[in-house]
């Protein structure tokens, strides 16, 4: 049983909550994660030092705060725009809530959610934050468990559970380590973006999504020994 | 031609060159790459920044020549013991020099190839300056710009070649962008390293080799319109 505010604080605390969340997001971006302090965090929201410690205890928490903010206003925007009746983002159907959609077809579900995820990350509003957290991450060990642990890991085991369900109905291998099997589409893009190895679109996503799920190697005609024998065959001309 | 030195100031030339770049990597992980600079490489390695100057012109530059050193050194390292005639790491018969064997056995070959990168990223010796100039490349377009053009890129475009010969032999699709492919396998364990998303080990990159080659999808009998129809037969328990 929530309390009930009166409506002129809750929009007051509301107001606050989202100045206070884009404070924390443009100033890491601009300064960097050792140097976004709560003091500098309120002078830039307009508010009382004291406004921020009566909800949060560390900057760490503003920014994580701040993140599962902008990750459920782009999930939001993205099942808003998404054709069809289960365009509200919420459970309806087999539309998970703000998970990733099961419509029976695997390929086109990760296509999509990975489409939506190429968005947000070219998107300045959640790139330039995003990314001084993640190299704060990389060198500070306890910065990097706090976010992995509470703002990625819950993501990606969105895909566990797709790839759960994809087994249940055979379009997956049922040896197959979903955690681990997420990685074959998720980390290619997440190293394209943040090491900037190469550009990042929705052509390259559904590649991967294809390769992933189909494999590297020729599916060769099985029981037909007739065929081709396995890594024989004339070489193509070699290349320069 | 390369003219010969007198050998006493050549020994003197490779001691002072060894001594900055241990310098340089010690500095780069202790103090991170902003606070890195060619004084305090001098300092460190015992030279006068003059002897810096002469060989390099930036910071950047020593770096990365003692990044690439490193390497070299990892890679001799691992091609000395590895099993086989072709030991020395120099080109013999299927061994390109410095590259990824190709014995005929793709999994193989790359299953070799990622275990040493395993044991390379969990040594600290390569972990902790690595881990400093990547974070900075990551907030830095140029830096990261720099070391991934110099350092990254060069490494990658050797499973390129590789899965262009896999290609040529018939062991990987013809229509595979390789350039993509080697991320399936490369980019999961830059991840689990660079963000500390789950553990790095020799069984965990296999496990990436098997699912990239092989893929997540179960191999359907394929002309034998007779068996289960695909997606179609009876689904697992759900899971909790």
């Amino acid at each position: 049983m929530v309390k009930k505010a009166a409506p002129d604080s809750t929009r007051r605390s509301t107001r606050s909550r989202r100045a206070i969340y884009d404070a924390a997001l443009a100033l890491v971006g601009e300064v960097g994660y050792p140097r976004t302090t709560i003091e500098g965090i309120a002078a830039r929201a307009g508010v009382g030092k004291q406004t921020i410690y009566r909800w949060w205890s560390s900057k760490a928490e503003v920014l994580l705060e701040a993140f599962t903010d902008l990750s459920a206003q782009a999930a939001e925007a993205e099942a808003a725009a998404r054709p069809g009746p289960a365009g509200n983002g919420q459970g309806e159907g087999g539309q998970e809530e703000n998970g990733i959609p099961d419509t029976g077809d695997l390929a086109a579900d990760l296509r999509l959610v990975l489409r939506a995820t190429v968005d947000e990350l070219l998107d300045p509003k959640f790139d330039i934050p995003a990314r001084a957290l993640a190299a704060e991450g990389v060198v500070d060990e306890q910065v990097g468990a706090e976010f992995v642990t509470k703002l990625l890991e819950p993501q990606l085991q969105l895909y566990v559970r797709r790839l759960r369900s994809a087994q249940e109905h055979g379009d997956v291998r049922p040896d197959i380590d979903p955690r681990i099997a997420l990685e074959l589409f998720v980390s290619p893009l997440a190293q394209r973006w943040l090491q900037r190895t190469g550009p990042i679109t929705h052509a390259y996503t559904d590649t991967l999504v294809d390769y992933a799920l189909n494999g590297l190697a020729p599916r060769r005609p099985s029981p037909t020994p007739s065929a081709a024998s396995p890594g024989g065959g004339p070489a193509a001309p070699a290349r320069p």
